[in-house]
């Protein structure tokens, strides 16, 4: 059977000429950057012309990307590093609800280190509204990362709006661009934020790779201390192929960023409004201020797992919202932060579009999901009104 | 001409059998780990049965192994990670002058929240004295964190004398084995280790791959937070194709152990007779206890780095245990511990072998290296008496 893959937010297939590119560095080019004789030096070469295409990818300076080996590697770094960084000017810093593990449990950190967190509220679509930003300043707050887009209702924030309110303050400005960087134009100038994360493996990059910018200027304690690598900043052996490859991923990504905009936009709003159709099934997150190839909804009455497992036997491959599905169980937080019922959350079901999905894709999707959906609602014991399993967003622990 | 790569410490080539093993998963299998589905639970199983491979060959069960991007995070999860897991405890760790940068730089860290840090000195070989970790063991003391082997002179540290200690006392014990690991047989349990860090580069298993031993039961505070991979211990999107190498890289090194280790020690004794015969060029690190595929020395009059370059011209890529040579420009504070003088220092040479070096190779080496050095004091200042230019081992920032 023909997989159709729908679940681009979990990862990306590797392009097969980001693939090419990284290749070398596995055989004969293998050398340590660090090292003086030709192998290192070349080594070295493939590392800053990587630097260079990621740093054209989002307007920066190639002196201002640190690679880092993922996202969430970026995302600590940068959150935990500033914090502690500015500890002695203020030990209040300032996040959203939106905001991935990777944020939310390092500001859980910073608590048990003595620092006051903000999480900010959403609004049904998961906005987060600039002037509440503004109104949780204090004298104290030193940082403030607000997610770009988030990759479970794929809403895109308003970073701009946020980003001059910091600069006002004068408050560092971090964004994790984890689900954008890549997938729609990202200008760090233009965004007026001071860090910016972001993960090969969400544009076709591999696996094993992040970048983290930093602004010019900007003081930043390291998460991994060591070498000299990444200036001081970021030390290990760098991972080079990795590395490699998230540049080229960047320069296909830039090159090609309309053309898979634009298609992207056309295949989701074909699902979207094919999804829609069905009885009891609600777009989640931001009708219009969504990323491109991001639809997702909630589906009445039945879990997003028992979802999943039925579009997989079809050979159509999506996510859940509901951590439940990707083996956490505890009903979404950023669901249930948006104002969505802890019932409802549960029914959550993530698809997410790449450059490969087809038209045809999308037919046989809106062809088989009306299905499987009703095939669920009639074995369901919630569409017939014997209660709610797990209500309150609790679930047992999947073994 | 042929290259002749004498510096397995740097990094290894990645072996043919290991990128075979990775291929799949850069590839058709390029599912998350967490999704639900097919390609999710095959990149599952993939990451599963790398670990016990990882596992077997340090002796330990699978599940005390969480993977990491480098050795360099496995060294700071580890360090920072009991240090402040026990920290109401007592704020007392003790570290060697022999460890990485990334111990140090991590305990300097420490020393900024107000830990004490015991830097261990050693003997001329590089050697902890187990009864000097014996006495600088206070009621404070909850981290003990030594060296295995030493990339730079190869010394092997008394690892299983100070486990017994650490573990009379109730001391938490972490060991650095990254250059150790895979390349001599190494046992958790006969070393009584707590905390074990490796790097899958230093064994023919690709950049991007580290794992920390972590013993059961220990409590540990995450470098990298975020989601629930590696048990919520370790977040990020796994890089499945390197730790599938790391795998793969892990199981070959067990199999093949007694051969290396067997044909690096003929080679390098060889090697070794060879340059010892040399005017004024000195071994460093231990003669007996070290590395089997090592071999450094330090000679006079000469600096490492003009001599790594005359050898790469000849087709010959060493290491300078100096670490000027590696692009850091300061005389290495390793060599300095163990008293070498810090002009001697300058001059120093790491030869490390690997399973693919041939005797021929070494005797391309014996005849050359010679006439490198007899070439370098002919230009050399210091053998003419013109005195030591970064006496003290100051020498300025290399552009």
């Amino acid at each position: 059977m023909r997989k159709r893959y729908f679940d681009h937010v979990a990862t990306n297939p590797l392009d097969s000429r980001v693939f090419e590119a990284m290749m070398p560095y596995f055989t004969e080019d293998f050398g340590n950057p660090l090292s003086l004789y030709g192998l290192g030096t070349k080594a070295k070469e493939a590392i800053e012309n990587a630097r260079l295409q990621v740093a054209l990818l989002i307007n920066s300076k190639s002196s201002e990307i640190i690679f880092t080996s993922s996202g969430a590697e970026a995302n600590n770094f940068a959150f935990r590093g500033i914090a502690l960084a500015r500890q002695n000017e203020g030990k209040h810093v300032i996040v959203s609800k939106m905001e991935h593990h990777s944020i939310l449990n390092s500001a859980r950190f910073l608590e048990k280190m003595g620092f006051a967190v903000t999480f900010l509220p959403v609004d049904k679509y998961g906005t987060v509204d600039p002037d509440t930003v503004k109104k949780s300043i204090t004298k104290e707050t030193t940082l403030i990362s607000i997610i770009h887009a988030s990759s479970e209702v794929g809403t895109i924030e308003p970073i701009k709006e946020i980003g001059r309110i910091a600069k006002e303050k004068g408050i560092v400005f971090h964004t994790d661009a984890v689900a954008a960087a890549g997938n729609i134009p990202v200008d760090v100038k233009e965004l007026g934020v001071d860090l910016l994360s972001m993960a090969a493996h969400q544009f076709y990059g591999p696996k094993g790779a992040g970048a983290l910018y930093v602004r010019e200027g900007m003081r930043i304690v390291p998460l991994i201390y060591g070498g000299i690598q990444e200036s001081g900043r970021r030390a290990g052996t760098e991972n080079v192929p990795a590395i490699v490859g998230m540049g080229k991923a960047a320069e296909l990504a830039k090159d090609e960023m309309a053309d898979r905009v634009g298609q992207a936009k056309k295949l989701r709003d074909k699902l979207i409004n094919g999804v829609s159709g069905i009885e009891n099934v609600y777009l989640t997150g931001h009708p219009e201020n969504r990323l491109p190839a991001h639809a997702s909804f909630t589906v009445e009455f039945i879990e997003g797992e028992a979802m999943l497992l039925l579009l997989a036997a079809k050979g159509i491959y999506a996510a859940s919202g509901s951590a439940c599905s990707s083996k956490a169980l505890k009903a979404s937080p950023v669901l249930l932060s948006m104002g969505v019922p802890s019932n409802l959350a549960q029914g959550s079901i993530v698809f997410t579009l790449g450059k490969d999905n087809t038209e045809e894709d999308i037919d046989y999707l809106l062809s088989e999901f009306p299905q499987v959906i009703k095939r669920l609602r009639e074995m369901s014991p919630y569409a017939k009104g014997w209660g709610m399993k797990g209500e309150g967003g609790e679930c047992t622990v999947q073994k």
